[in-house]
């Protein structure tokens, strides 16, 4: 297959997957902050598929709308399969959606995440290049256990595929396993299948498999096979350990590739990195640190240990110090955040800003050098450049039904354990004396002050009886 | 052995473990919260044993105060041995201790904790059933090292235990070895271990050895041998390396129970489930999280990375963000804690509750949908439901004394930045101003306050001389 | 080689390292802590060198002004290759800085930085004592790749060294490699480089390699090799996935001395102690600690998960509670600290101190049972044996142009959410009320209180409509 030869992909989406032992069913359960189910017709789209064809069954209308949220929904043509049947009923019933004139038609699990389009893509080419029926992908395992097993005729081309529990034993030393994936022509396709369904049945599970699909082929001497280059690619989930082992391969191969790229991770045994991200050079994340979502990490930052980023942006040379919270914040350049801060969405902090310990910040902007060090709750609020927040100060900013707006002025100082009651407004370089409570606006260089007059009351403690 | 076939079991526990570098006996260390002795005591307790005999020597005190506070402690009968003379002699200061009513006699290891109740079940039953006098338990290592190899006779019983610096170059080539976990008919026992003792030593450490006890055995084509399926099963401790080893064996085998189960650990390698907690399905579990204790987490509660929680219990549908901290703390069902709150004894937090972060929350009860959102300390207590704790509230629970309870109203609106010094109460439906500090109760939707009058002072701050 | 004979080091330290993708120089890249040639550099220097030459070019002034800032900056005479042309090249370029009365050279490769000074010193009593011109080190590898290639004559001497490319199939199953570290006599290297600069390149880069250097000892049966214990010592450094390599070499060997000594790690896997910090037996540490720089952690303290921990001391039996954050603090005998509490420079927690969570101290001292228990900020603050800080208690330290002093007296009691604007002392035994704002003295034993009167206004909620 050139490139511009196309293709279709069918998605096995149907089945419960009683062994992950959940409510939701098994190709919705997230690898790595995407659904199995995505991570398949992602790696389809990117090898060129120009429509995707999951068979539902289960939890049809959640799978239905989780595809429509996707970017990608146009491309997506459900077919339904309402009882499950086996694999070949599954096909049986997307015959209709599929496209007769897309040659090709690639048949995937949605529960194989690993599967990237480059094995894809080789897979396709390799098997439109020969002209064939009918391509399996297969594995070789060092331990083949029950899968069943590739046979193949001496000029090298795929003769049957034998079941374990039907293998004779020199059978069952073949390590060359099939691993499910198929790319038939769409001709072969809508004759073959009819025809496995119209034979009916005859295993003890009544059910209908594209194996049979396989003899039909190599009858012809229509059939071949070609494995993946490593076992881990075509790894299926089946339960919560397995689930695990393909989160493990996706995360592996992930900080792989940023290392490559530039990236330092103290270790990567202890980093997560979700395929949605993206890093510069130079950046260094300490142990522990978890980069979600679409955030960017832009080149010098560096992450210090616990950190869990989300949505956001890491401006050049910024610091986070341990056990930053970001969820849908930006942080420019040069800023320093942290330890044990919190960044809401809408948290927009400028260049060399501080945000120091305790520290939460929501839909609040800070301009260019302004701190805000400990203890503090800025929400709705603007503050402007080189402004300095005291320790324990809060913006009042929720009045039990309505959000109102707090502004500091370039250069103010708001001493420590302040509350500002908003909608308020303090001046340029205006002055907030410390443990006050305002209601009302500071003007400009003015002094703010609230609070109540010191009294002692001498010999107030008994002295100690001792 | 049916399991009404009834056993005793001695574990020797006299050593100090010098090679663990501590002034704690080895026995005595935690293995994911459970001392080495406690899960060697469990284990034979789970596989039927009747009574507990373990043998103390070095800190004997310690051990036996251990032992007293657990709620098996009436099944535990303790011999002493005061001078370490070998495992024979052990054996022979426990002689007293046996129950001549029990036909058989478990010896187990204080230093080997990964022995499981189905292996040591597995390996009684066909030690009964085989009718003979001594069944070493073994093991098939692929390094079998310097340890006792094991010699079988043509019919595969055990002939003898050669240690390896007695043992020929072919016996060397042997890889089961003896794993020092025996059962014996206790009549064999009474019998041999005297004569053993009675014989004297003729090694150079001046040792009494239950090797001889399987010579006398063997002698009499009365000594059998079975091994376990996996060596780390009969691992030993010696010092801080095999503790960690043993830890991690312990803590893989327990999380695979739990993904068996229906969890989700997005890193098994970065998680810690201590194996006294229990999980319910579709719990997920991010990196770094650890349950410790007696912990519960109910079905769909989502914990976020670097979570801490020992003794408490989470309700379905909760989510714990990152970073929190909790003890003996009770969440129920879809509350939404933290990230950074530190539940602390006592914290019984109701239904659809939210505990923002930096908030710690101490013998406290919030009902149904109230909110304590940041920066608050809430102690002594009771917050009614849909109330709205403000950030930067303090119930000043301590005068230095004695501690007082704190009680908000239902519907009731903290404003920030408030202290409220107990014994006080809040009505339902008041309002408290921000910034205030209360010492009087606050009745029924009405609003209290108490701060000083803002005074502005305008010119206050120099013009900037640029 | 006897500890008399001396020896100099040459470290080859010119290149730019363009796989790093780095703005900075690969040997300035930190492995846990210290810069790669800081490794190379501390192990010459542990071996016994006499003086060290790094050979420098990229990034010359960087790598200078690290150099000079060590210790050991009178130990180096830094030598200048400012064209990178080859190995023997640089060796060229540092002949002129070789002390010519120290009979061996050392040259190693800045950018390995594994080997350790054990391992150097055996290499160098080997060759030493052998009496050759020239000793290579090798490897033994499983996987030999494409390194180049051992080949000793039948007397086991060291007689070429085939690069992969020009080795025939038989030389290719050589396991032994070229570690590309080699001691010479220095004799023998002043007159050998010369000759290979003389004779010119004949390669297809155009580049001098020491290789030639092995084939002119060869000729006089003047070379020898001696293969290093493990492969990983020789371990180079070429990307960020080799640096997490190395880095894990070194942790893992790190944790093994400490668990030897005696300190449990509950994962080591999880753990990261950096080869500068030293600690002591029955230390505990949780998963996820990283103790950093020149940290000493004492007998009996436990730390909690999530701590991270830099140059400071942390005295016996004190415990700190998950996710604390300290830098240059010093914590004594049996204090609590945490969780989420931030020891900055400067905080001295004396015996028996509480420090809770949401605590932030830097630069102050707290005597004796002391307690700081919530939601607090000590800056510059001295605080008495057996004062109670209450939560939310501010010292307003800074007042936009300098930092003020607070002084609190022993015994005192500081009520909740309380502001002390420094200067200011609170006496022995005095009592602050809940919600002050001082900015005056308060005396011993007296009562110092600020705030304004509570009002209580009825009705000011309006009834529910419902």
């Amino acid at each position: 297959m050139t490139p511009s030869t196309p293709f279709q992909s069918l998605i096995l989406a149907a089945g419960m997957g009683t062994r992950m032992r959940s409510d939701t069913i098994k190709v919705l359960h997230p690898l790595l902050g995407t659904p199995l189910l995505g991570h398949v017709t992602q790696a389809a789209l990117a090898a060129g598929s120009r429509q995707i064809i999951p068979i539902l069954g289960h939890q049809r209308e959640r799978v239905e709308a989780w595809l429509n949220a996707q970017p990608y929904a146009d491309q997506i043509r459900v077919a339904v399969q309402n009882e499950q049947l086996g694999t070949a009923h599954a096909v049986a019933c997307a015959l209709d959606a599929l496209d007769p004139d897309l040659p090709y038609t690639l048949i995937l699990s949605g529960d194989v995440p690993n599967l990237d389009a480059q094995t894809l893509r080789d897979f396709i080419n390799a098997a439109a290049a020969s002209g064939c029926d009918l391509a399996v992908m297969t594995a070789i395992l060092k331990d083949p256990a029950s899968y069943g097993r590739i046979i193949r005729s001496t000029n090298g081309h795929l003769s049957a595929i034998v079941e374990y529990k039907d293998a004779s034993e020199d059978q069952r030393l073949i390590t060359e396993i099939n691993a499910g994936i198929y790319l038939a022509r769409t001709s072969f396709l809508r004759e073959a299948i009819p025809a496995i369904m119209e034979a009916g049945t005859n295993n003890a599970q009544n059910e209908y498999y594209l194996t049979d699909l396989v003899a039909l082929a190599a009858r012809k001497e229509q059939a071949r096979a070609w494995p993946v280059p490593t076992p881990e690619l075509i790894q299926g989930v089946n339960d919560r350990l397995d689930l695990a082992r393909a989160t493990a391969y996706v995360r592996t191969r992930t900080l792989e590739r940023w290392m490559k790229a530039g990236v330092t991770l103290i270790d990567p045994a202890r980093t997560l990195i979700e395929p949605t991200a993206t890093l510069e050079p130079d950046v260094v994340l300490e142990p522990d640190v978890s980069i979600c979502g679409t955030s960017h990490i832009a080149s010098g930052a560096y992450i210090e240990q616990g950190c869990r980023i989300t949505d956001s942006h890491i401006g050049p040379g910024a610091r986070l110090l341990a056990h930053c919270y970001l969820n849908q914040a930006r942080v420019e350049a040069d800023a320093s955040i942290g330890p044990f801060a919190h960044l809401r969405p809408g948290a927009d902090i400028g260049p060399g800003c501080k945000v120091g310990n305790f520290v939460e910040i929501k839909k609040s902007r800070m301009e260019e050098g302004a701190k805000a060090s400990h203890l503090t709750y800025l929400g709705d609020a603007q503050v402007g450049a080189g402004a300095n927040v005291g320790a324990g100060t809060i913006t009042c900013n929720y009045d039990g039904k309505n959000k109102h707006r707090t502004t500091i002025g370039p250069g103010a100082f708001i001493g420590s354990n302040t509350a500002l009651v908003a909608p308020i407004s303090i001046g340029a370089g205006a002055y907030v004396g410390a443990g006050s409570t305002l209601t009302e606006d500071v003007p400009d260089r003015a002094l703010g002050v609230a609070r109540g007059r010191q009294r002692n009351i001498e010999g107030w403690a008994e002295p100690d009886p001792e």
